[in-house]
């Protein structure tokens, strides 16, 4: 089985491949070759799997053929700009978000010319295509009004992607992922970075902001969850999804109050000590809007599994960038 | 006020341009000119108004930038393939009614690069947006799951039409028509038009096919109404809508049978002996997945009316087609 992942620099980019060259297999068939792309090259996977590392924009001419261009069975599509910033540069985040996944799929249909080509596509959407009004709990029919153009980018592929599948062009699933958290790494500026900076930064020793309540309530998956949500949908049984051909992920719904407290059962009071509540309004009001729970049901039903508590996924962090051990 | 129509030359496009010339207002604001565009150039409008008729393809490079040119306060974007086509034709559908509105939309936020620019943007979309799973009576928070290209195409625009409305680079308002009947014109090949033709032909003293059952329910609204939709979006105050900019317009909800029941009332038991029941397997399993009726409470609340009973849509088909007259 020939793979490409598209983006597979980022996060959870290199977390998928880590997984995938440990395993050799995806869905019991052993993996023969992996492409790897992102706009900076990739790092080279660890491992003995045949490879291929390419620094290339998806949204650029001849790219999406040239990466396909040894027909891969799988395709792993989490290429994106991140909802900041196609706010804030309008054209990048069309030419990335949509225009590169519509050339990706328009060269698979056309790669199928003098040779059927239906690969599987796995694409990374986002709850962020999900906006007012919300519900306390968003069902697996909720309707799409996004309130960043980042949404609506999520929002297009994914009628893009279900469009194409049943055309038989592709055989796509999308999964719109919660907020990823404990990310790993460095504070970044993203208006969500408090709900991973309030762990990861006390349990270094660090201080760590809050801009809002701790009532605040929202939707959370750990990176690992992540990786195994890509790879069960590598290998899922698509007749099972009919025409719809998007997934929301399960998740653990959670206020910060739940997020400090379960630092406390993990970490001790020292680690909780070290969060500093400075309200930020801004932050407040951006978060105020987003979603807090979903049913998710379908995905369930599917198979796909999230976290069931915080400290699960404190623990998560711990074991796979702490070392498994707190200072 | 200067008005551009694109889609002049279609059944719509034309009773619009004609209402238009006839008010010389809309909105109690005089219009000044009227540009009108199709693929091929539509006819002249009647009466004194200053008007350019332009034969042109809007999905082609340049096209909407000098559709614009003249910078029209209001413009009417109708213009599209219909369903059948846009199934059989993936890339021309793709072309015509995606790239053609986004070409549309990415000119009119280019050309206030150096004065601020922001027409009002009257949208025709589809009840095509929805599928399965459908409800009795669809409301306005339904999800989007279209079961067509043609569907997936209108419900991509609508997210843009949104978006660039968010972000102030145009005024948009999107309406969902329902099938209009009744159609003026030859019977044709469309799933949809024994609803016209059940009721057209008869009047015209001519036998007319029915492909499915009598219990067969779906969503009308006249030819008339249709262009009424189009005028009062032109003139709605778009605050109201916040960010949602796409609206189901009302109509009435009927069965075949309610049908020909109001065809026995206007026309007599003649008319109603001229249907000619003939089952078509393949014309009732693509119906039997239509949308049967809608709420709209939004388009109500913001002054959309319909009509209320098929006599009332067969009656304006003799007035505005018939010459007020049945022979």
């Amino acid at each position: 089985m020939k793979i490409l992942v598209i983006g597979a620099a980022g996060m959870v980019g290199r977390k998928l491949v880590a997984a995938l060259t440990e395993a050799g297999t995806v869905g019991g068939q052993a993996i023969s070759s992996l492409t790897l792309a992102d706009v900076i090259a990739p790092p080279p996977p660890g491992g003995t799997l045949p490879h291929t590392l390419v620094a290339a924009d998806l949204s650029l001419p001849g790219v999406a053929e040239e990466l396909i261009s040894d027909r891969p069975d799988l395709i792993f599509h989490l290429a994106a700009i991140v909802s900041g910033e196609a706010e804030a540069d309008f054209e990048k985040g069309y030419r990335i978000n949509l225009d590169g996944t519509r050339l990706l799929l328009e060269a698979i249909r056309r790669n199928s010319a003098d040779e059927p080509y239906c690969p599987r596509l796995v694409f990374t959407s986002s709850i962020a295509v999900f906006g007012e009004p919300l519900p306390a709990v968003i069902g697996d029919t909720h309707q799409h009004t996004p309130l960043t153009s980042y949404g609506t980018q999520k929002a297009i592929c994914e009628l893009l992607l279900s469009d194409y599948s049943r055309r038989g062009f592709v055989d796509g699933v999308g999964i719109r992922l919660p907020t990823i958290a404990v990310r790993p790494g460095k504070p970044n500026k993203a208006a969500s970075g408090f709900f991973s900076g309030i762990i990861r930064e006390p349990l270094a020793g660090q201080e760590a902001l809050l801009p809002v309540d701790e009532t605040v309530r929202h939707w959370f998956a750990s990176p690992r969850s992540a990786v195994r949500f890509l790879l069960h949908a590598a290998a899922l049984d698509t007749s099972r999804l009919g025409a719809q051909r998007n997934l929301s992920m399960p998740g653990l719904a959670a206020t910060v109050g739940e997020e400090i407290e379960a630092l406390g059962r993990v970490a001790g009071p020292k680690a909780v000590a070290l969060i500093r509540r400075v309200p930020d309004p801004v932050v407040a009001k951006i978060v105020a809007g987003w979603p807090q729970a979903f049913d998710a049901q379908r995905a369930r039903e599917l198979g796909f599994v999230g976290e069931t508590s915080f400290d699960e996924i404190i623990r998560i962090h711990i074991e796979d960038e702490l070392g498994g051990a707190i200072s």
